[in-house]
């Protein structure tokens, strides 16, 4: 039976992690389990810089973005020794269960570490980039889409003063979720991500198609990771081939940061809630995702290698708005 | 077949009424449809104040708050004259659907509209208070949920500084989303809605317990439809009950304004395009809405008579992370 | 030579005190001054809530609401004996300068307590009211009329939507600075102040004539303390005398809170090391001010007892701008 | 007499240009002038893209970002034929005085155009850099300076969550008004501008010992037109000189965007009304501005060409707040 439990987050932060914190700690208090907090990550574990947690210890962050517990990438933490060093500290505190709130990277880090010393890992799907299978949203996603759709939403001021076309880039290397969203947020004039293939001529004639019906301004949502590579090449490719003035606006880091909206600050409390009622309940080596508005726990196996395509109703509003 | 539809939003308004308009509008252009604006709902169809729309005409406002076709609740609407004058214009324009943004009280004006008429109907849930069954979100309801969230924020600020217990009155006559989300989010320490009994009592003395825990400040989110009476009412049956020094805020009419959040503008930019491919597909009398991420159409007598159930796990996790 | 000061926040709490009390604590510990941080105000210095505070205490803290000193209205302090306690703690901590953030209340307590022990003090003009002498702009000022309006833009959503009058309330019993400045950013039609009287029916005459001049919606911003008797007693009082459907907003006590603006973290911030370096340069008994952007010493008397002003040119195009 | 005006906005956009031409407006229909709007700056003017304006076309435009009227910067306007288009336009319509709200370059344009054909000129100060000598405040900047600071304080929380720098870009090519102000504003480490030389050892000198004093992160606000080259560039000439992990961010062109905020409302309100007075009042080929909060009317000359220099307690604040 699970007394102690340990948490941390871990990899790239996203806004919500501290909701999420919060959510796993009071939900293990509220079920008289011993926590402690790991503090950066991986690194913490093996660095033993760790330190048990009350309920005030997470009071007053729900609104704030970042995470208190602070976060890294370890490389140490991918040697023999450095695991050895992580489980050594794991008896030392006796914790039963390993909560990680993390992205890809990090919940595979936890199903090998499982794997290899029998001890029980719960997950949390933390990540702007909602690419997660076995949840609908990750933590920081919404966050993440607001508040780049604010920043489209600037941008625009100033496209439309100008009449001109922006080319604005978002983060995912990998996915396309947050450009999709925000492009359908932001009312985009079209939107380049990893999972389509971009073709440089269809979108030049389609932005020529927007100014001849009278738009004044263009947007164009670029995902880092999209094949015609990153919205500065994108620019590059396109130049001379339209009649816009163009312009690129890189938003970088601050997507990871911000207060948590309410979405964000509630899917990440069930989902701190959600993962200590999946302990007590018996689950292990999952991670706790929301499906359709339900508590689920999926294998971390799964959650990390599964795919979770893009609702394709999003493209295809997107594209109706956008044509027109 | 539909050649030529209108479109009005009606009753209390809500943010993200304008990406629903834009939504309608250009998926109806996109299908070469015929699209007219109503203004000032079914007054405005009454008096015919009913102009021909294009795609610019609802440019540039998807983040805007408040509604570009205005709104109003109708009491001619509700005699024989204006129901009759209401049809003329129907047949006057060659109107083949009538698409209408609103609630509870709009759609279920649609519906016996439709029932006497024969026209077809197509409504869209259209309501800070997400209380209408067929959708998991209705328009207006998570800008309402952040914006009040927002408000708490600041509250919690000020509550914090002086030790203070504040109740915060919501919207919500005789539903409790709002209150119910908005505390979680904000991390209240109670909430009271009308969907469940209000017990003096225990609410005062969850609120010591908090003080002895070391609280520096508590919020009670009172939905102004709540048995106790709103936060006013709450604030005189609490009155010598606890050691807290009380105020009381009410949030009010901002509730409905603002710009619209990032998954506002999705969710009724969807609904606006669902609302004409339903209306191709042969949908009529019904409201489009979204459950678990899909496009479905509930018959509107339904979607007005049938009762949506707060999911049990939000009341569950706040009282689990208000407790500790 | 002073060697040693402490700071407190005091009386109504406002958005700012706390990059006013990074400024003091970071502005003394760079001239090698030692810190005392005392909690809740008098309260605090009586009961001998005092902690030395560092550098990293006030980190942080920048971007932040409410005051991390917490605040108190102090009644014991009105006694001899709780005069008598706070100096004794005065000189336990061998405390030489006390520096109090406060508004009118407070820094009269700090000039009666010097008046009567020989302490050096020096005050903060920290309220929202913007209604002390001796600065252009009190901490919490900007913060509050920015919350303010961004209330009232998203109430002029709804207005517009329902082409109705909004009588929105805001803080300030005696003073019309902040609803001076929100209706002006507001674009209100109309304000009602302390500072003038106020005439029911020229102003139901203005609402009037916006009507006929196309006005879609009206917004009055009424001062709490203006001689009608704030927005619910102003409803009442136009009831009947103009076509408009009056609605009525309270904003309450968020104008207190939120994450202070840029102009107000860099005001405090000023204002927290000009606190210091006055101190250094023998300043006592005084408010540290800015006006026309330089730092100023205002004896406490005056700033307590003589009357700023509303710049007449704010009325002026207030009124120009509304009237048309 | 003066009995009509025109007015345009010009060069690049900022926000609050919507409340100054507002202001404009109906200050000058308050005065009974008649009012043409140009559209799309001098190449408006060139081209005849005129049109009179009331006072319902300035309405709802208060709180909105970019400008109605639309900017450009126009090449045929530098040329001969350009301007006797542009005369020949300012006779058509009768125009008594031009209005122009613009930048430096804007307002060079227009004294050169006020020097060749007579016509009476004002100008006002409309950029977000505060460049302008004769305003305390320009139209723009304290909008760009919250949204740069927004921007720092979620790029804090990653840079906290992760214990990294970040080397912040903000606009401002010749001058360091906002990045100062949003340095202070944010609380960062450092701060680069062009009016002072930057030395890359005592950067990361003092970045080090931030450090070792515990700082968890490090942000530095570099103005694009600091001589150190950019956020880019700085990062190179940093790189290895440092323990801090670095990232940058460039924050781009969404500093011309975004809901002015109230300071900006009401200074561009200001501005606009006082440019009516003063016309009115003979004032002619000046730039009109705020200076210790008073209407001031400077010669268009000396506006462009005299160096307004940054307040020295600004950084010396800045200076002390960062080195603790």
């Amino acid at each position: 039976m699970i007394k102690t439990i340990a948490i941390m987050t871990s990899g790239g932060d996203s806004s919500g992690m501290n909701p999420a914190v919060r959510g796993v700690v009071r939900g293990a208090l509220y079920n008289n389990l011993k926590v402690y907090g790991i503090y950066r990550g991986y690194e913490g574990l093996i660095d033993g810089d760790i330190k048990e947690l009350t309920s005030r210890d997470v009071g007053g962050i729900i609104n704030r973005g970042g995470t208190v517990l602070y976060s890294a990438r370890s490389k140490k933490f991918r040697t023999e020794e450095g695991q050895k060093q992580a489980y050594e500290n794991i008896k030392k505190y006796k914790i039963d269960a390993l909560v990680v709130v993390g992205g890809d990277g990090s919940l595979t880090g936890l199903n090998l570490f499982i794997e290899k010393t029998g001890i029980v890992g719960m997950g949390l799907p933390g990540t702007i980039d909602n690419d997660l299978y076995g949840t609908d949203y990750t933590i920081g996603f919404d966050t993440a889409v607001n508040v780049a759709m604010d920043a489209i939403d600037k941008i625009r001021d100033t496209a439309t003063s100008h009449e001109r076309l922006f080319l604005v880039e978002v983060m995912g290397r990998h996915a396309g979720y947050i450009a999709t969203y925000c492009a359908l947020a932001g009312g985009a004039e079209e939107v380049l991500i990893p999972e389509t293939e971009t073709h440089i001529e269809a979108l030049c004639q389609k932005l020529e198609e927007g100014k001849k019906h009278g738009k004044k301004s263009s947007i164009v949502v670029v995902a880092e990771g999209d094949d015609a590579g990153g919205a500065v090449e994108t620019s590059k490719k396109i130049a001379g081939k339209t009649d816009w003035d163009v312009r690129v606006s890189l938003l970088g880091h601050m997507q990871r940061g911000g207060s948590p909206t309410a979405f964000e600050r509630i899917n990440a409390s069930r989902l701190g809630v959600g993962a200590i009622e999946g302990l007590i309940a018996g689950e292990k080596n999952v991670m706790v995702g929301i499906v359709n508005d339900q508590i689920v726990y999926t294998p971390l196996k799964e959650a990390i290698s599964k795919k979770k395509p893009i609702n394709e109703h999003y493209l295809k509003t997107s594209d109706i708005l956008s044509s027109i």
